[in-house]
């Protein structure tokens, strides 16, 4: 495979950049006999629309979704389901401007070099964040599975933006508030001092980072294939497929280096009739498998790359250093457009998962 | 696939358990002509033995690798390369008394669960660290190739164990310092410290956490595929195959979830001829692609879940909690034997992606 | 991967159906840099439309091709292409008069069964030969690419069409007649006899069968991976995924069962500083691996299966056998159109391979 | 992947040469729970041993079976199978003298060239037909799996060798004689009449072809994946992975070609409560998917090329034509010893499509 496709069952493909003709996705392997409506597609795709509100982008895009094949009278049929949005808000003419001085943080110049001058730049191109437009549309349908055959949910947050860290909220609150703010935190007066220190990094010409925090409730025990397709591998490999995303954690992650076993260790008691953790540092994956707790899991997205300061670059041509102001339309954070972004490419990974793991059936039920 | 095979073009499948008869691999993929012998793997091989130290496990493995195909006179045919290391000093009588009562931290619960009771047990099977032999073997094939070609090279070592974190130390030191001390710290004061807190947190029935970090220098810009596959995604994917790995990140990583645009950006600046960055908060890697700087990665593993003190769990059998302790010969630590299997498993990757991306041809020279 | 998606390093995806909205491919890992346009695109296309002439189906579909990504200026990106064609003269009405009743020899009982009523049996949806049409789409990339690169040609054309055979020509007029004539015979005459015999047919309410014969020259001698993918594997895999074909031999073919050693072994011979073979009964193949002759395979195609001759079926709901006579509109014979597949399928293979040995880089110039 | 690795689901890898120390294979992906023996693979071994009979080589090889991983305590643990067989009759003196002067029919120019003259070239190496028992071994576990999951049957003999074909026999009289003879046929006297052929032919230096027909019985409806991963493709793909067959052909096959669709298709038929079909020319599989009916497919071999006959070929040192005499212990006719390879071969398809369809679960039962 040559990189824009992931999964192995529920195979997703996807193509498109930011300032072509549309972003989409086919989804190779989804089980026949699932109902799914483009409506559906389109409540997620909204989630992470640009052009929404302050803290975001003020590229204003539709972002219609078309479902082009493998839907018919409203059903998944088993063949490859074909979805894409058009492009149509685009403003390329910065861009040739500077397509001899790479943008600092972005991948101008290594694109350029590895594509030998070929690849669209336009908008950062295939490296634009745009393109998680297909993760979304994809992971619609990838949640509808999962919810459908195994009542699984999937609650993504901003947990930490700019410093401003989220504490003592419930899961349940997570749920309620993080789409009714602009920020996607799990509680509003989070969302407020968030949404404040946005405005006054964007004000200064500057760009912030942050942390969302995922959890995925009733995943049954047993999904991951050891040694390499374990499960926290490959929610890992997809996050740090997201644009800005430099790390990820599981349960307990980095602050796991300063525990000791016996604090770490998530030991086994009964709740009732049924075994359980007294802890969840495990984050709810063990030796790779998913163990039954929820699963919880941290991603970090470095500060936008696009600032309206100036920065230091080079002229390629006149090979000489230059100082450069980013043009163009930007988010002064990717973290609250990435948090419907996350629970898509969760979603994708399960669903592949609980199909390996003959979980889901190739028909969720016979019609005729 | 089925989760013990890796690579595109670099192919590494595993096989073999703890206590089972052996712990392999083959390699599919490796270019013909490369020089190689058993005593080259067999050097990587020793540096993540067990029984070395007082900081490792007692058990006692010769480790001794055999190469079985795909090596002719000296040098890579083409075909894959199978390698294997015996099971030599297993002791597996502990892992019968306890198979009903499951160890806080292991995968015995859910394995059992995944595999209907059919899985081989016996020193945690196919979940134990001892499977990383195996990326061992292949990555010291990898690290050959991309030496030989491209001069690649690859250093990692313990930066923090148990809270006692390495600072102030230069690439030169990590290299010429950690595998001459026990611990595989940057430097031997360091060692020492990390050492001593080692053994007396065995004493204490414990075990300790910590992180490898991974830097590998002379990679060409271009290494990785948007979007999936991304150089970033694919070493995220294998290190979490490591056992007891919790998380990585890159460059900044969870750091710049608070620093701004400003502060992460790396600003492109001349060398002389040569563009390159301020900075290296990028670890290396923009947009999924090696950018020339040097890749520069953290592995979080968690404290050793094999601990001398009392836990609790549920005997499976009786459906009742009790008490624990995990018998058989353990690791207090796995930062130290994690450290060459990082090296390897970055190997493994990188070599894979640099055959993607056309920097190493299928045959590196013509005999005849 | 699940069965919508083949190669390697050129990997085809294929979405759409019969009668849905649109047919469509996606390329991923199509080298940036190749000049290619809708215009190239179509003109294959064209020789595979239906509704062209007395032989073919009446069903009248301009295919017109739209390139949505991965085509930037004229040139390849480097990222995903995709192209689509849609749907417009659909007649869907008897789709569902005889849901119920199974036309022989066409997919419709099995892929009921399989995907439990769900799947779109409008036209055969999925099943249908109009899926061919990804094919050609993607092959024209793949033929350019070889073409370009290697200067690779791949010439196809019907050797045997209701037992009507053609001999005693040269490659040179297969290329010069085969898209000449409505059967694609290599020789104006041949093509007479076969436009009679299928004219004849089809008058009588039934089709034929026939064999299409392909040779790709100037393949470079190595392409193939032993022992799975060797060339001739990949060849037949995708010529099978042609609806309708049943079989395919390489070189002498079937006819090497009754062949002797000393009569079916290509000898080696000097012409002139190069080496060469007396024959190429080995159809350009050895070992998997290309041997620099022409390769030379045939496929075999069952006659169309969709006739106007009263047949027996069974229907379903009343569980009853019953007689049908299959409505729309129908190829009497698929082999003139599969002609063009064919090459598409060819060059599918010989891109994925060329580029898998290392004789097409990623990026086949620089421009900046 | 690499080509030595098949499958998607039920995985095989293979490695070894015919002079190298091994020649042996990994299962990934074989559910966990399946009772399996050292001796039920030897079993399937023992019938392709060389040096059995006149009709064979000469080379003895005890070809003694040896599961390392994957099985324990009798059964399939989940966990990759690894097996292998040790070399052990190996005299590669002769082909050091012939390494300048490829032998016609082998792949030992090709071979040479794409490896830079790096590949193993004793016995053929990795082209050898020896490493088709690391197609049984695995072929051995695929069949118990079938078996006992499905209880499908799979019988292939030598339906044709030197133009002598078996006519007017059944399958059980072919499952009764095949393997009661040494030239696998499926009656008696038409295993004499092979045989004396075959003595005579090999007496005269030269070698014969053949036609290997297969069927598999009790297959459900629905196995195989649109549209490239149809079940003729990948029985087509693995077929072709065999070395020496140069065709496949389905049901009706290459006959096909001179038939009308009348005479070919398939009608349906009510059998009681049954739906079948009067007739198999389909030979099992519509549009890509098994219909219930046996599988039925042919691969014909060409004749050995290695024969003691006096053939053309080209000292590769001396840039000059010479005649060569083929050294070494060869097979008359592949043949006979092709039997159990391709019962091995359509198991291992049969096992990953029954996986992927979801008719084999990951666990076969439960045992605590």
């Amino acid at each position: 495979m040559s990189g824009n496709i992931i999964g192995e069952r529920f195979v997703t493909v996807t193509f498109g950049e930011s300032h072509g003709s549309c972003v989409g996705a086919v989804i190779d392997g989804c089980p026949a006999g699932l109902q799914i409506s483009e409506a559906e597609i389109q409540h997620d795709l909204d989630l992470r629309k640009p052009g929404q509100s302050i803290v975001t982008t003020q590229r204003k895009e539709e972002d219609r979704v078309e479902i082009l094949s493998g839907v018919w009278r409203g059903f998944t049929t088993g063949a490859p389901i074909m979805m894409y949005i058009r492009n149509m808000d685009k403003d390329s003419r910065s861009y040739d401007l500077i397509m001899n001085t790479p943008r600092p943080g972005h991948a101008d110049l290594v694109s350029r070099i590895k594509y030998g001058g070929f690849n669209d730049y336009r908008g950062g191109g295939r490296f634009s964040g745009r393109i998680t437009a297909s993760f979304v549309m994809a992971g619609a349908v990838a949640k509808k599975l999962l919810k459908y055959t195994l009542g699984i949910e999937i609650i993504a947050y901003s947990l930490e933006i700019g410093g401003i860290r989220a504490e003592n909220f419930t899961l349940d609150e997570a749920r309620n508030n993080r789409y009714n703010n602009e920020t996607r935190a799990p509680l509003p007066s989070v969302a407020e001092e968030m949404k404040k220190k946005i405005i006054e990094t964007r004000g200064k010409g500057d760009s912030l980072g942050g942390i969302v925090e995922c959890h995925a409730i009733n995943v049954p025990i047993g999904l991951g294939e050891p040694v390499f397709d374990s499960l926290d591998s490959d929610l890992a490999k997809i996050a740090l497929a997201i644009p800005a995303a430099k790390g990820v954690e599981f349960g307990s992650g980095f602050e796991a280096a300063r525990l000791r076993g016996t604090q770490n260790n998530d030991q086994y008691i009964l709740d009732g009739e049924n075994i359980t953790t007294k802890t969840n540092n495990s984050g709810g994956i063990l030796g790779g498998l998913s163990n039954g707790r929820p699963i919880v899991y941290r991603i970090v997205f470095k500060p936008a790359s696009s600032i309206a300061s100036k920065q230091s670059t080079v002229d390629l041509e006149k090979k000489k250093q230059v100082d450069i102001i980013v043009p163009g339309r930007h988010d002064p954070t990717v973290v609250p457009r990435a948090v419907p972004v996350v629970e898509s490419t969760t979603a994708l990974v399960l669903a592949d998962h609980a199909i390996r793991a003959g979980f889901i059936p190739p028909v969720l039920k016979v019609k005729v």
